[in-house]
């Protein structure tokens, strides 16, 4: 399998590109609109054939690549159920898989962040946790019908009943760590842990940190979700 | 072997975190000051212990967390030969290998950026280059003795030898591009090939590109190189 991460660094957003080399078929996962010239680049040089686009969710902090993908390439936009984004190509649902050449991609429900939002493990060993679990954090529930209730039961029940070994590709990280795994976040991540006991938190304790974290906005919530709700279609509204 | 690639976004600098999980012995490669504290909390958390903090080269853009780590772990700072760096705990040379549990980590001499410079190849299957060989680049060689003739012989004589599927993972990227391969940028890198022919360029026309570039100095510089000639000694003149 050829798998590379990549950064935006405006945004800290990961995209992630999974190919396989012998049939040359690929998958973008989030891509971010500023980098689609990056990404086409290096795919065109790698000789591969974009298939997918994914995403994990609607983005509040960045603006997909994704329909300026499909306009270029023909590829075909894949988003999680329920989802607002009309446009996709594919709804996704939790269970359901994706081919890409020999490469098995799973989508996992891993919702609360946002009301609709998907984990992609690829062929069983690494999981991209876009917005949900975050290398010793998570996503916020605050904003975009954010269940910090439905964010624990996703993670503990479907995240870290992986095994220990699997490796977390996070959807952002602020602090230049590129990759965990289910087994360091089981014991080290503060949000779903006490990191004095290596204890998990309960489900109330989990609600009422999230709920205490009193965020701002991100800044670029006004244009990014209504231009992510259409597969990455920048409106300007006067 | 656990690997971890760590970013730090004000220099985009890469350091790379190398350890055998079995022994628990660690190895950091061009740690950063500013990071000492994020390195020593991954490596407290996955229960490691830091032998050696390796440099390739003394650089320019940043001060190195060699010297802190050192203070604070006990850990030996190895240094490629001739570097100004007369703290170091061991100078290294071309072919000599260090041994981080059952992990073998061999320099390989690329001059040309500095006039003391080591890649550090990781169990054969990978490479850690530095600021010689970067993702579709390489360093400049414009200061600190460096000498565009002995960075084409180096990197097309040590590097561009070794097996196409070898993945190199550079000291900088400033485009978000976390790893590549050999294979790639003797395909791919505009400035050791053209890339309209695929064609490696000539020693000549490599010198005469790195000659024209023209680039301002690293905003850092004034700084780092006393301070990284003292392993990350940070001496304030007034």
């Amino acid at each position: 399998m050829l798998f590379r991460q990549l950064f935006d660094q405006e945004t800290g957003t990961y995209t992630y590109l999974i190919a396989d080399p012998v049939t040359g078929e690929a998958a973008l996962v989030d891509p971010v609109l500023e980098q689609v010239e990056r990404d086409l680049t290096l795919i065109r040089e790698l000789g591969l054939n974009l298939k997918y686009c994914l995403e994990t969710h609607v983005h509040a902090d960045h603006v997909t690549g994704t329909g300026k993908l499909r306009e270029l390439t023909g590829c075909q936009g894949i988003v999680p159920v329920q989802a607002k984004a009309q446009c996709a190509d594919r709804f996704i649902a939790h269970g359901e898989t994706l081919q890409v050449g020999s490469i098995l991609i799973e989508a996992i429900a891993t919702l609360g962040h946002t009301d609709s939002h998907m984990a992609y493990r690829v062929n069983g060993d690494r999981i991209l946790t876009g917005d949900a679990l975050l290398i010793r954090g998570c996503g916020r529930t605050d904003f975009q019908s954010g269940d910090p209730g439905l964010m624990y039961d996703h993670v503990t029940e479907h995240l870290f009943s992986l095994p220990d070994e699997t490796l977390v590709y996070p959807g952002h990280d602020y602090k230049g760590r590129t990759v965990s795994t289910i087994g360091e976040e089981k014991r080290w991540n503060p949000r779903f842990v006490d990191p004095a006991t290596g204890s998990l938190r309960s489900r109330e304790s989990f609600i009422a940190l999230m709920n205490s974290l009193n965020l701002p906005n991100p800044k670029k919530i006004q244009e990014a979700v209504p231009a992510n709700e259409q597969c990455g279609k920048v409106t300007v509204t006067v």
